[in-house]
């Protein structure tokens, strides 16, 4: 079995190889190749001997490359992950900077950022769906290259390969703060989640087929419980918010229904501290330094604190659970297929999904609550906007996708955002050329 | 054929009894009956005797009275006209005032203020539906209470009397607006409008079967019109707004597109001259003092600068086209019954509509185009639960109603303006005690 | 303005003449092309004759031409109107005498017969839809080719112009009929219809606004009224089931709903006097003798006991209609759009229709009411299965259409009949090859 | 925990005992309560004391009782299964007998007698589940009363207790008959099913995650397997209907696409030997004979040729599935949730559950495929009819029920038909009175 990590010099990657090593008895990789495009050949190459030290103290039969050719890379491929950064940390940097320069969310997701992502992103793995269904047709492409919902929808939707399924590490993080606020075993807990990623809300949290949602919500509602950095569920919220919506929230959602005192708060970092990019490209430069330590032959704890974490685990334990035919119950980004009745079927949700060799089948979830169904729809027609846009480079197509979006809205502003995040990346966005 | 006014004590009144004097070959109305509450009956005389002496002037055979007894007066109606103001101005007042305080768009049929006049309205016009449907049950309603596409889902889909039309001289207005600008006679256009009341855009404008939406967009851009006040398709837009949307906006998208601007004027012009509400009341005292003058006895000017001209013009046309089975077009709030695809069957959206004595019968739609398809969807979502609210009177129904409006959003806040509102209208509001 | 008659050589062709002729002042014609296929020469150059004498006799300024290059008369079109028969009646007998021979219904647009009429048909229109787009872009083509929905949807969803109506004669007569029972003027009676070509029901029967479907029934009930052969509103029904069905059938309904005793007669007659089709060449062979006759200068009388009247002056009226934007009620075949909520937006249905310069526009019709909506559900899925197996040419696609169609269904006989069909039918089915 | 069979005098509760016999270890049952109406009471002797007798014999620590007053025996239950006949076989008898001598099909689920079966037995179980609601508000009512898909959706749509399942043994047989052809442990062997009960396709046959359909279509093609009466997957089926449907049909659909054949080998049957029911008659009476004997204390071989083998044990399952909160996958009756994007999210559909202790989740399924979409959305069209007519007792609904079913159609045979039955079956159709 053959695994194939696009963007293998990304600094995460430590944390897939621990994930394959662990999971070598039940999912028996035979090689991994990291592949990576030239600007990224060094790192790449930090990584490459990182992850050999790696596989060597952990004594498991697994064969090792990496390379900047694609093509050859992918020959015989099982799996292809994805996780990418079109235009590296310097142009999340822009994303984050520009917008906030005039007032609105800057975020590598949300907003103009998360749209300028999308943009650059989305051409490039539309371009490896081609690649893949040519060379390694019976290949799942498991992506977490964020915007996760979005690149996904647009794979599934118009890629030439249809095995994708996103992953993101929010659901995961959710189950594991409920279980904690609950004192379970994560094993035991199972949430429903209704959304798409990065815009998911729970709805139950079942622990053995029993509902403790209102349990969770107390103790958010107390502060009763004190969280640990990598937990989810903020306790950031109002209790009338919190009773009012009734299910559980994700982080993402304060940009939302928190949006001006998130604001304000991110522009007061961006004074004192700059971006978020450009704190992350300091930390990227420690861990890669770390990296490099030739004595260093496991996944370095520092690596937990880059934010992100679970995100790879996640998608190891996805393809152990279709190579295994596992039939377990998993929360990705898939077709909707009629799950959430009033999306359209051909959608993109993060849902339960029953995992099987044959694919995901999502758990129906039903009809969309009232009082998140005005923003669920919303964001659902301003991802395809997005998609549309990226697909077409047509100026008109992006500008509404700014207009469509709520962080966004002022007809005036959007114009402005745009205009200048066009230029600023515009070497990564040919189509618009 | 007899016709009863509720909230006959309107100042907008004179234009009604004007239209139906008008009208009378073709739509020959033998009774009219104003009704109004207690607290209005002194308004109710001074409208009543004005109204005596129009149609003592005009010559025609029309029977009027006026009386508080609303039951008695409903008796044999054929038509029953709303136009009802509960809590009157003091109430807009508070709609306006309160919102804006706390840096909210304050607007009688937008954001908080346009939910709170939902909740004190939808029981009021629930109830007479009730009457309505007891005494003359083959009656219509012709209702244009604000705001009118959200009361007139609320009593189609849960009243108890179901020949029930919303009306709105926004549509009418667009019209005229567009067709000074092409320099054609109105009765020759026709805008086919997508969306709801205080949120429908004009996706064609055709002239004669042809579509001249490029021409007005074009003139809109150029600003080479001069708009008179009344003129509806506001010049104030970027032209990458025009272009990208491609369609004819309304005056009221500027609280969702140009919401920051509009904010800031709105606050300023709070800060100079006090809420719309007030500028309202004094208007109308000079109103009520021109209708008092016994010399008077045509519609005076100075109504038409109120606001809402034509209003009740677009109510007498409807009326004279049901009894005429006239199968002409107009553009009414009404049952979508699948004109808009995207929308549920039994939503009300504001829709070209064949007229016949049976009822409007819409013309299709067909989907909504993707760059309003967010906002559409978003706003039908929010309304819907408006309602919800207005029947239920729960607590965290208004509240999900606030956090769900693009106008509100900020859960912090939504509370502090919700409580504020719900103490201020306590006495109109007796479903959320 | 200039019509292309496609088919021209057709027997129909006189009354279509008569029709632009009696026209001309309200659709003022200047040229009519008849364009036909080789081996319908002669009889295009007989219509061809007579035509030039109606139109000499008439005086009006219509230029006539006929002509085998489709291509070159497409030039400067601004109408084409299609009524072909491939494979001629000929064909026709095949489609009814086949399934006839195995025990079902043999019929021109219903079963197995309609089924492969279709067939034959599509890939013929397609050629010509490209046709139109190419060199006629802005021309309108107006369709009365049986099945006329079936063959309207195919064009509509998958041809490349879009500018297509369909038309049918049966709700023109079907509006006659009920005027005749009502002692209406027809101009003041309008059926709300539902459905589909050759299966649509009229669900109320409007006269100035007032429904009198009942009073329609209770003649048909009492059979008081005796019916002209014309007349379309079959009072064969029990009053059971027009009391259960509380809408007005149409003919063909008797193939389903009567199908045991509408065989057994259908056997009857074929055994007597051979197929319809077998009549039908009789009729036509006599109708061109008359043809013949130079001193013919009208559409001889003979013509309207051919069956199928009143369709091509249905056609000429909906020509003029979009020509001078009459912005009156057409039923025509279209699509949806939404106006049948239950079926897709973009299924072609027979539906009442606002007629504009800029095209058709349904008006809504709502939910299928539960009596009718299994049949509408099924017959709608048949049909787009129809449209499948003629563009794909494959066989186990053409097994799907008989099967999925009530007359057919017996797994084993759709075989036999299908394979006998296909054989008999080979030279037409090019795509089966 | 306490289980209570209502229809506990049935032939079949032998099975539904062993089941909870065998499943004790994982599914402690309490308390097993029979409960049967007033003629019932002699077989309701007999089973409860074999059922004493097999429970002693096991020495399992089950208290079981037996009573005539459903009220009583209702109170503190966990588990209702449903199994009951209104009018016994006596009924059966005339649902068989009185189409046949029409001409039409007679069968107890399916057709005019598939009907009348559901406008007896939903009135009754609407009033159980008034009973349970009240009187075990947490309980699951376990049905598999046929028709079991209309009986569910009845009762899940419109009655008082929304913990409701249906089951069937077909979906069992289905994946039985697969697997004994692959060769394969059913285990390992997951059918998708597509449809409703009765109705119901398998679209892949999943081994191990891997799509074994085509050998399955090729076995039976060849029918080089040999079947056991038990088996459900029917070789009779001609290559092509195989092959074209592309997916296993069920028993049931002889009746539709083998109706000829299968009403004439029926007519025969019931001439040599009567119907259906008074063999079942036969049967059940020796049954009863072998169930008296006081040395009998297991299940007796015999009941297996009862036809109907596997239903409880199903249902056995299912109920340990509940209470285990087992998350595993079963095939079931319940609310579609938008599993067939095509049917309404209300209607009841047999599908592939994820059950957990909080109820069954539906796996989605997604769109129908074309072949079958006619059929399934013309079904559930008419279920919706049978439904509406158990309800209202209304004649012309009955009717409609009885021209929308593809068995009946015939416009005046349905009435004879369906006057014959009401007045056959007019003491248990009270609504009809």
């Amino acid at each position: 079995m053959k695994i194939v990590i696009v963007g293998g010099g990304s600094s995460y990657t430590p944390e897939i190889i621990e994930g394959l090593i662990l999971r070598h008895d039940e999912f028996p990789v035979d090689t991994i190749t990291l592949v990576d495009i030239a600007s990224g050949k060094e790192k790449l190459e930090i990584i490459g001997q990182l992850a050999e030290r790696m596989i060597d103290k952990a004594g498991v039969p697994i064969e090792l490359t990496w390379t900047l050719d694609r093509r050859a890379a992918l020959k015989d491929a099982d799996f292809v992950s994805t996780q990418i950064r079109v235009g590296g940390l310097k142009a999340r940097e822009k994303d984050e900077r520009i917008p906030l320069s005039h007032g609105l969310i800057g975020q590598e997701t949300n907003g103009a950022g998360g749209i300028f992502k999308a943009l650059r992103t989305i051409p490039v793995l539309m371009e490896l769906a081609e690649d893949v269904n040519e060379i390694c047709p019976n290949a799942w492409i498991v992506n977490f290259t964020n915007p996760a919902g979005i690149v996904t929808e647009a794979l599934l939707k118009y890629g030439a390969h249809k095995k994708v399924i996103g992953v993101c590490n929010i659901p995961y993080n959710m189950t594991q703060s409920a279980a904690e606020i609950l004192q379970e075993d994560p094993k035991d807990v199972r949430i429903e989640f209704i959304g798409m990623n990065h815009f998911v809300f729970g709805s139950k949290v079942l622990v053995r087929g029993e509902n403790k949602l209102d349990q969770v919500i107390d103790a958010l509602v107390s502060q009763s419980v004190d969280f640990s950095p990598a937990n989810i569920v903020s306790s950031g919220w109002s209790e009338t918010f919190l009773r009012a919506v009734n299910m559980l929230p994700n982080p993402y959602h304060q940009y939302y229904f928190q949006k001006d005192s998130t604001l304000k708060k991110d522009l007061e970092a961006y004074e004192d501290n700059g971006t978020r990019a450009e704190q992350v490209q300091k930390i990227e430069e420690e861990l890669f330094e770390t990296y490099k330590n030739p004595d260093l032959d496991i996944k370095p704890e520092a690596l937990e604190q880059r934010g992100g974490a679970y995100y790879s685990d996640v998608a190891c334990s996805l393809m152990s659970s279709l190579y295994n035919n596992s039939q377990n119950i998993m929360t990705v980004n898939t077709l909707n297929n009629g799950a959430i009745v009033d999306l359209p079927h051909d959608s993109v949700i993060e849902v339960n999904c029953f995992i099987t060799k044959d694919g995901p089948i999502p758990l129906t979830v039903g009809r969309i609550p009232q009082q998140i169904k005005a923003d669920i729809l919303m964001m659902k027609a301003f991802e395809e906007q997005v998609i549309k846009a990226s697909l077409s480079g047509d100026y008109y197509d992006a500008y509404r996708a700014f207009i469509m979006n709520p962080l966004i809205k002022e007809e005036k502003t959007a114009k402005m955002v745009l205009d200048e995040l066009l230029d600023a990346h515009k070497d990564y966005l040919p189509q618009f050329n």
